[in-house]
């Protein structure tokens, strides 16, 4: 065939040119690093802002799953339940196997390049990368809030497809100011997709972008079941008009959301009142976190209205340390944040370990020095 | 910003040129048709490879799964067990929410050509096209099997970067010639990857490539839980050198893999002695149904070593809608191959209803003639 190396010995054909992987694969994976997601055994796990809460009793639901059985593709359950909780129509609505497959598929639709403020949530950067596209962040001004002369010039120069806005901001915790956000969206109307990323929304004050939806045609939102109990299961959204939905439809592979977690999310989503209950749980006790925090010397926490809390201490690597120590896991910001952490908000008893912990630590701290 | 035509009024923002989606979006993606996973109400559903046997049982260990954490990104214990039963090791073998986000991966990662010789598992295409990337059809030869001397010269014309051999193959059921798919492996070794779609294996009487993983580096070979009672779940496998693993990673999104599926596949495939109990099953009624299909004037099933059997009637769209009115649901191969259909192996129960169905279907069109 291609090549008059190949020989055949005995039952086997041999080519005595081996692949050279590094060589062969596309040189913007290659100069990619894989997502590091490992695991730090710990006592109390504050670092991935997921909930404290579960959701035990949905399981009896699976009982009903046939798993032999494909999914169902168009998770028909799961969006009527969305769309009426939202005012929407399912029609508006794209299942994700979480918000990570949506931006991939956005990206694989609609290409790059990819611009969005810094620091905010790595995907959008790495997913941009992977599929071959220019990422592009620009830094946030002050108080963590869009620059919004930075930010149009940066779309004037580099005509952006896509622009991703994380608000509430990971990992920040601030919403945008939404007259930033609205201004970028209707200055790019015809000229880039403004994904307005809503999973920490259930935390905010702010109402959102869904009342948005009609008055922008280049609007697209993003929501998540991961930060309100559910970031085992996998399940995200995006939210669009009906023709954007349409093209991203196209490049989502048929089955990408499995029937257990399409179960277990629509049995949770009935389940309302809990679902409030956790949240407002969660909202409170960032308040009690925060109030704490400023309280503590040496530490200087960032107003939050996500279910997590940034905030800057003296000695990062050793507060990071010394928590862990304590058995106390928080997400370490290094190159994206110097000199800050961020904890995720947990159980009152969760968050009360956690406090004590950093004073501790940084009163230690203090009497080194 | 960006355009003069952007003003505020009151506290909104409005431009006057809204987005075109369709003139907007990527003319590959533009082109493509969303898959179509239509649900079609049946009594008896054979159309879409599953497995007809599932595991209950299963789901008492997802008591244990705690829904409100992100799931294990490297699905640490499922690797470990597939690694065990398959005699590789763990790092040889990525994870994927079903095979289709496995073949997204590969193409992201490596780019097309993609070649595949047809008719097979549409994906293939699918996907490439999805990703922007060529996909290239090569006609199978006699018998369904490949055909070498085109497949070598479409493989020095077009340089593939990824060939897809799906072996048993989907829809045709049988597996290609081994020689055939060693002397295209070794032929390409240094230039395309070969990845040998083994969904269909454990139905087969062939032993498949798993044996050979470690002489050849351009080998990826493709597992599903799909075909054996897990189609539920969503989980494919891509095993193969490390280093060609490791590049396929960077591109995998950190949580491909939900929690609820891991536990239960990692359950289910504790059980080997129901697992392989199913499976003996469904080839020995396969058989049976081959037998009793021959039996049918103007039916021709061909050999399978698959959980399916394609076969050809007379006057096809009668004998599907036929069947359909019997509540008897199986996969019409319009444009995939002519004048054929492809049943799934059910319980024996189901295989009755079906071939009773299609007797009476197939007389009724005689006796009308």
């Amino acid at each position: 065939m291609q090549s008059g190396l190949t020989v055949r010995i005995g039952e086997l054909w041999y080519n005595f040119f081996a692949m050279n992987v590094k060589k062969f694969v596309k040189p913007n994976i290659y100069s990619l690093t894989a997502y590091q997601a490992k695991e730090i055994s710990c006592r109390v796990k504050l670092d991935a802002n997921e909930s404290p809460y579960g959701f035990a009793d949905g399981y009896t639901v699976l009982k009903s799953v046939k798993t032999n059985r494909y999914p169902d593709p168009e998770a028909t359950m799961l969006k009527r339940l969305l769309a009426k909780e939202w005012g929407i129509r399912p029609a508006n609505i794209l299942q994700g196997n979480g918000s990570d497959e949506l931006i991939y598929y956005l990206i694989t639709a609609f290409g790059g390049p990819v611009l969005y403020p810094v620091p905010t949530f790595s995907m959008y950067g790495i997913i941009a990368q992977a599929l071959g596209e220019k990422g592009i962040g620009i830094p946030l001004g002050t108080d963590f809030d869009l620059d919004g002369s930075r930010m149009a010039g940066a779309i004037r120069r580099e005509k952006p497809k896509i622009i991703f806005l994380s608000s509430p901001n990971n990992p920040t915790g601030n919403c945008f100011s939404s007259e930033k956000m609205l201004q970028i969206i209707a200055s790019t109307s015809s000229k880039s997709l403004v994904v307005v990323d809503e999973a920490y929304h259930p935390f905010a004050s702010e109402k959102g972008f869904l009342p948005m939806l009609g008055d922008y045609r280049n609007l697209v939102i993003m929501r998540t079941l991961s930060k309100i109990g559910l970031a085992g299961l996998r399940v995200g959204f995006l939210i669009a008009s009906g023709e954007i939905i349409e093209e991203v439809n196209k490049v989502r592979l048929p089955f990408n959301l499995n029937a257990l977690s399409q179960a277990v999310a629509a049995e949770v989503m009935q389940h309302k009142a809990e679902l409030r209950q956790h949240i407002r749980a969660i909202v409170r006790e960032r308040e009690k976190v925060f109030a704490e925090l400023s309280n503590v010397e040496g530490v200087a926490p960032y107003p939050s209205e996500a279910n997590f809390i940034l905030f800057r201490v003296e000695d990062v690597d050793r507060v990071y340390q010394g928590l862990l120590g304590e058995g106390v896991l928080v997400r370490h910001m290094k190159g994206v944040v110097e000199g800050c952490l961020r904890v995720t908000i947990g159980t009152p008893e969760e968050n009360r370990i956690f406090l004590r912990a950093l004073k501790k630590v940084v009163r230690s701290e203090k009497e080194d020095k």
